[in-house]
């Protein structure tokens, strides 16, 4: 039974964690930090943990593995010396997800607390980064919006069959932006609207673009063709859930044309994912409550034939599959444990 | 391994026993019936079942176990076949909770499809009825606004500290009025609405009747009492939850009187359900979306000091305590597992 | 054209008021305050103000008429001067609700600021008070809860018809508790979900409690009896509206018994809303979305012949009939206008 | 005054012309059609417009201008006897949206009912295409979709400063699909959830595609270059809004380079549109909230200066300015009266 200890447990992230490890065959919760709320008990923060008979801590006891769900720049702190003393960790944060140091300073605005340790940090989307994960202490696990993009696009990034000119429009629901107040959260604010953010430039967006270079790899047509990512997040009036719908043109001549083109695409991303345990290719649109609670992300591939366009829509639980979820896949993995082990389970719909 | 029938499975507390049976150890899905998409694969029609490997039939193969989860009079129909050839049968539809045939017919216009049966029908609110459930074939689940209003008003009524004069207003999710198309369900109408129905007398009204004044006994102050219950259900715009506030007068002399009345009512609710994993009495208002996706009850009991009277509060998600989890809670006590196999885990919140 | 100031423009009932004189025929709002958002244009703070050309000032300008939507304490400060300088004012603040100084004391926690003006406010529920609002430079709006209890009583309550034991279970949504931030009315939280609050004593109970008390006069049965209230409000997860069920023994036999009371009941309904242009009975339960945006309140008067209890339902906007609107409505009273002068409008439905 | 008549009242865009004219100063509501409700009172089907003293008939009386509200089809039908007698019409149905009947026939599925008709119908877009409403008696109303899309292209589109590789990305609430019942307005499925529909070519598409290829004009690059244009609606959970978020290429050297481009744009969009009553550029990405209920369209111009792209997010409430209030800016500029009468308030927010 593998101790696990969640790093700031009073977040979404953090109690999602404590919620989908109750049900955890070989994990058990056995500390949680969280400074605001340290001293009380874990029910009385959160009438749906009343399962678990622990009290957040200032800080952290001993365990065997630790999820870190503190806000960036802190997680990397708190992090930094565990996987140092060789605990392993999956962070939640943004901490160790960009490759390039420099890179984090100029979206997440400060030095980076511990570049050391980027380069055996492993970005944690584990479909397409297995043999990484399992072989390093440090998982950077992915941000909710760029696991829905990521995942759309992976099988036909890595086909070569489009273009690098790519859209991500985003649409997610207010337990992304955390438990803090704010207006833009306020059901009367929120409630019966929908609103687009990050129009300047969204802090995934460098998490996107690094990862669909490296699906992409060199492109020349013949000469070097750039990586172009327009992505646009909207919030809508849901608390769970994010749907992504992903447009890239396609490569000329390397897909079948005509109407053939979709089942041809279905194909390639049923090839794809044939393997994997929490990646469905659906034959309709789906909706975001068909994964609500569980780990699962659905893609559906279709083609725009009438301007030979690529057309993904992916659909998740962002604080599941986009947080704490992927973050126990990630830990299953690490740990030699089956990945799908406390994670199988139906999505509670309707 | 229970091999268990579902007939129905294509309504919301149909699908809902298939999503909560997946995760069962001792019980798998091996049949589901539904007539409108008979023949349909069950992922077809629920994509949040695609973990299921089952066609729809229009008829139950053979099982150990079944649940009835079809409309009423067609439940009793389908269902006495099974309990006369020795199947354990629960009953998700209203057809053997009142005791008393010719009530039946009153309230759900027509003959009652097997009188014969109603003398072994035990009445499935396990907590309040254990020892009745773990002797029979026949089961009738509660409906889902007696099992927020009797959790609720059990303590205070076996105790005699309230007199009979009751009044229940529930307020609950949409999927309580199923998966059928109605101008009342519609998002556009019942968006951004509140509204009441059934003010005539709702069908669930003879139900917490007849168990209420199971429950109190004869009142004689120092005339015989008669039992008032007036029941007002309310339709808001959420999938699934059920708030019940219940109000009642104190009976004059029986409880602490002033504020202490608060902290003596408390500790006798405790006192009540201090052996029930999934009731739990809780020191502030709690909210529906504490039990979502859960089978948990949790109620609020209190005392309004300045007009001497009862008033409770309890919560359940119609879907899971309300129907499919109480459901499976008595599979389990009728078959000789722990009540809780398959049903313990946390409500998915937010 | 009546010059008009709003006091604290910036939280939803100020800005519902801008919203309403905007096409009010006889009024323009020339100035308007608001300590926080002080300097910024209107149009910044409420992109749905974008019509008007006024700045957020600190302190009022020269007006003929102004509304208070300042918090309680606050308003009765800055009311006070206004008044006793012959300005005419609706303060929507609780400050001259209650009639008894001391009664303010205990529930509002602080001396009120201005005893001496008490005995010149009215209380502003127009419909049963007009006499008085139309008599007053002062009128204390009333609250968005007593407002719907009071116009589901005030039929019943007047005509001596019920025993003084009564229930107010209210549903309201978010807007009623403000702009300002808490965790219950994040979008994660609240929404999705239902809740009671309130339960030990909501400061909406005592200004219910008194203008029952004035309705029905003493009741004498042949003693005495007090006037027992228990009010519940609800938090559901809507931005506008309340729903009000009140619950009260009918007075034996002072109502035609039998199935006939209904009718009867209904008709007594509606001979006293007979010339009310702002309350309508209806022939069936209303939805608060029949009232989103408008001044009316619907009134659902039946019987539970079953208890002889008289159960009514209510539904208005809490943002216009239990605030904005109604002052509007004051306003037009107290200067001799068409009360229905700009506020005769159809809701906004769907 | 103008007896206008509205062919079936009994939808959403019915009903809602009736909301909206009820405040008209010159024109007034005198017969409404709707065959499953004739016979009613209008109140009886639509509490909202008690205000209103009509019974819903078969056929419409005789009137002075029409609005028809019917399904495709049927309305072309109905219209066309109207418009040959001389009584002007603004159809809110597809029919005369297409300019080609056979196109019509490609999307609908029927030959057009009038195409003699198309030649003197004006697409009723009043911005962009004022003259042609004013100097005919058919007007074709937008659709909901395109109207938030061309509202938001129009002045890139116009200027030339675009590549015509366009991709519009919509998210729409339930009212836009209408009153009838179906799954997908069900609020326990579409409730706490988002979903992508229409990825094979919704009907709203060509319509997009006529009108911007009619805003560009020929693009010769220096070859002829197509327009084509990508458009996927999504669903959202709410009631009334649409926001459509719009991307396409800059066409190298035709808007200032730079950050400074996104200042330029949104000079660009502010001249565009600097005399309409009903566009507002905004600053800041709006919210459908701060449109909803009223004319108003709000339209936020970017620049994605990484990938030289622009993006525009637009916001109208699709029952008004995508459809009743429209339709009426319509008949105000058909009948030469002010466009805004009847028109000009505020959103009803929150």
């Amino acid at each position: 039974m593998i101790k696990v200890g969640i790093m700031n447990v009073t977040g979404y992230a953090g109690a999602e964690l404590a919620r989908l490890l109750y049900n955890h065959p070989e994990a058990r919760v056995t500390s949680v930090t969280g400074r605001s709320e340290a001293g009380k008990r874990l029910a009385e923060v959160f009438p749906h943990l009343a399962c678990y008979d622990l009290v957040v801590e200032p800080e952290l006891g001993s365990v065997d593995f630790v999820f870190s769900a503190l806000p960036h720049a802190a997680s990397a702190e708190a992090c930094a010396p565990l996987v140092r003393s060789g605990v392993p960790v999956v962070d939640i944060s943004a901490d160790f997800r960009l490759n390039d140091a420099a890179e984090y300073a100029e979206w997440y605005g400060g030095e980076h607390p511990a570049p050391d340790l980027l380069p055996s940090a492993a970005y944690g989307l584990t479909e397409l980064n297995r043999e990484a994960v399992k072989t390093t202490r440090l998982v950077a696990n992915p941000g909710c919006y760029p696991e829905s993009a990521l995942l759309a696009l992976a099988p036909a990034a890595k086909a070569g069959i489009i273009w690098p000119e790519i859209i991500v429009d985003s649409k997610s629901g207010v337990s992304g932006a955390g438990r803090g107040l704010a207006l833009n959260t306020h059901l009367g604010e929120a409630g019966e609207s929908v609103s687009a953010y990050g129009l300047g430039g969204h802090r995934h967006l460098p998490e996107i673009v690094q990862e669909v270079r490296k699906m992409m790899g060199p492109v020349e047509a013949p000469q070097p063709v750039p990586v172009k990512v327009t992505f646009t997040p909207h919030l809508i009036p849901i608390t769970r859930g994010i749907l992504s719908t992903c447009y890239a043109p396609l490569f000329p001549g390397r897909l079948l044309a005509g109407e053939g083109a979709r089942d041809a695409l279905r194909e390639l991303y049923r090839e794809f994912y044939k393997d994997e345990p929490f990646v469905r290719v659906v034959d309709s649109p789906p909706a975001t409550k068909h994964t609500r609670g569980n780990n699962m992300c659905l893609v559906y591939p279709t083609v725009d034939v009438r301007t030979e366009r690529l057309v993904v829509v992916s659909v998740l639980d962002n604080l599941v599959k986009g947080a704490a979820g992927q973050a126990i896949q990630n830990m299953n993995a690490m740990t030699g444990l089956p990945e799908t082990l406390g994670l199988d389970m139906p999505a509670v719909y309707p």
